[in-house]
């Protein structure tokens, strides 16, 4: 399984090797290859398990807090469960070849711009094995090559799984190398954050110690994964049994991801009927509250801490939540905006005027009316897997989807035109 | 005419303020700051003559080269070209505000992708006055603001050309500080292009040193009009004739600007006849040559020079060509994606399966069959004015018009859904 390979300079030019055949394959060739990714992790199972298990019983693994062995840890159901992702990702449109516009120029010369693979994407990521199988269906489907660089925790379990998707592709005909395994161990991140000459993107998937390593070295394309300080602002005009719902659902039903909420914004002239009713509900499930002046005055009876100035720029991803009372739409869309971080931003009213305000005035990659932010997703919005959510304005904002991993090249063929 | 601001801090405060309301005016109120900017050109031609003629005259334009003084230079005839181009800006379609996807999801919640503007475009450019005017009207009809910095030897010039655009501004009920000129003495760009709470895309316009310095520091995203080390490969069955038109065409019509070619790669196959004739038509044309050993074999009785190493990797901008035989297609493919720059990449062949297969695998913004490299261009693909060529793969790739200064949103509109 001698999958891992030795260096950051043979493993970019394996990388670009394998680029093109990948890149010109038939969309035929590349779903084989992951209907064969998804059998084989069914047939290899056990022999994955055992990777696993000694990667979990190493003694570097003692450290590993019970969270981190949680993500660390397969087992056959999350086995079934990458096979299934990996299923949903060959019944997605192949995004490659697609004609995204065609013209005849006034030369005569005829004009397309045409869908192509990015080329090779890289992705860095922490003790999650998951990734190795999501991240490669989803570049083997848009026709790039990657690189993973994974943890050296979860070594074994990633050479385990890597070298399942190399024996799919080879089964496909496809180049092996067009799914390559960095060992984690070399501290040959920032060798890899500045291969120009080989990386077409960068995606780190991990936490914000991770993204601030690669910022500070990086001359590659980096995608970042977003943070999501998520609002909800319940306007003067909101129906209270839907704000509570709302603001209920976006905070609790998963506090631990990008886009649940972590700042409640209440408009004065509700407030005082609003958010005692609704800070009750977010208490009895478990929430611990942070209010300003104004919210803490009006909580009733439930217990709220004092908000400090950064509280408002804070991504809890825990059952925390930040409380402030606003005097109008203009002074929420004020405050969302700067402290917001351009993820999913919800208002609840049932003025037309107010939410075409909203929509327009609030900088995010996802703005809702009347719905919680928990609904900016891949899968939700109909564009099958993610890789992650992008609050970046170039190339990719929102869901990074299969599209999002491509670019796009012009053909222009002539009968002998020059330039004038 | 107190146009530039005096610092970088103030600079980015006022465009944070403009931007909202120029971002969401309509684009009748954008068309009238465009046409007004035309027209105020027009009336006030004498000032800005003026005003330039004072640049030109400064001890400090002494030590400009003639090509950076004829760059600097104004004259009636430029200044109408300049509202020519503005009025032409006007007849192209808004893109902010198109609906790019429209769907309701499983939720019942119904979701629409839309195109709005980047925000604040910071633009970095060298002693060309009439950049100043370009990228002002472009960013205004993509409903953006804009942070100008131009050289110190064009302040006056682009002092007066900057009042110009922000009185139409105002005329239009628009506000003035959507367009901003930073002086350009204060040694402050390395704090602009780490201001990532404002600048949500900066493009530099002007020589490698200049994006060598941008790329040293800069936190923001950042856009390079690319470089273009571009390629013409003659195959075996190319029409002699056509092959000699589009060579010379794309090397000589206009040497200095980045789509035009600067290697010639000829199949071995057509070489012996091909050559001579080719290397005569382009020395005839002043074209100076560099060749591999068989090139300079074939050249019949016309100069050339031995191609060195680093020749391969050369962008010219003048009458300089180097010039190589490959033995195949592939090798040329091969050659191309190794040397070139990824901008636009010519076959000349009457084989369609050549010409598929050099589409495929050569990676370039534009690739071409039987035509010029010269033809990548906004005006020529029927996008417009252009900002740039991009030869990134994320965002835009290609022309830099318009739609490619806009990014998207997605408008989620619900009655209630929360996530299960």
């Amino acid at each position: 399984m001698a999958v891992t390979t030795t260096s950051v300079a043979e493993t970019c030019a394996a990388a670009k090797l394998a680029e093109r055949a990948l890149g010109n394959a038939p969309s035929e060739a590349k779903d084989r290859a992951l209907d064969a990714t998804a059998r084989l992790l069914g047939e290899r199972s056990e022999e994955i398990l055992a990777a696993n298990a000694e990667d979990l019983a190493d003694e570097r693994a003692s450290v590993l807090s019970e969270a981190l062995r949680d993500r660390l840890t397969l087992t056959q159901e999350r086995i079934d469960a990458m096979a299934d992702g990996v299923r949903a990702i060959v019944a997605l449109d192949d995004p490659v070849g697609e004609e995204l516009e065609h013209r005849t120029l006034a030369s005569g010369i005829d004009l397309r711009k045409v869908q192509v693979p990015l080329g090779v994407i890289a992705v860095v990521y922490e003790a999650r094995p998951n990734v190795t199988i999501d991240c490669a269906a989803l570049t083997i489907k848009s026709g790039n090559a990657i690189i993973l660089r994974g943890s050296s925790y979860a070594e074994r379990s990633n050479g385990a799984l890597a070298a399942v998707v190399r024996e799919a592709l080879a089964e496909a005909g496809l180049p092996e190398d067009a799914v390559l395994l960095l060992g984690g161990d070399r501290g040959d991140l920032a060798e890899l954050a500045t291969r120009e000459d080989t990386i077409d993107l960068l995606i780190p998937r991990g936490g914000e110690a991770l993204k601030e390593a690669i910022k500070e070295v990086a001359t590659v394309p980096v995608m970042y994964a977003a943070a999501g300080n998520c609002h909800v602002y319940v306007h003067a005009e909101a129906d209270p049994e839907m704000a509570r719902r709302i603001v209920v659902n976006a905070k609790v039903q998963r506090p631990g991801v990008c886009n649940a909420a972590e700042t409640l914004l209440v408009d004065a002239a509700i407030a005082p009927r609003f958010l005692p009713v609704v800070l009750a509900d977010l208490d009895e499930h478990g929430v611990e509250l942070f209010g300003d002046e104004r919210a803490r005055e009006l909580a009733g009876g439930v217990e709220i801490g004092e908000a400090h100035e950064d509280d408002w720029d804070r991504e809890y991803l825990e059952l925390k939540m930040t409380v402030g009372v606003v005097d109008s739409l203009i002074d929420a869309v004020e405050h969302i905006n700067a402290h917001g971080t351009g993820h999913s931003e919800a208002i609840v009213t049932s003025s037309e005027e107010a939410a075409e305000e909203f929509v327009a005035d609030v900088d995010a990659a996802a703005v809702y009316v009347n719905a919680s932010t928990r609904f900016t997703d891949g899968f939700e919005y109909g564009m099958g897997a993610e890789i992650g959510n992008s609050t970046q304005k170039l190339h990719a904002r929102g869901p990074i989807g299969l599209r999002e991993l491509t670019t796009f090249k012009y053909v222009a063929r002539g009968d002998g035109q020059v330039r004038e």
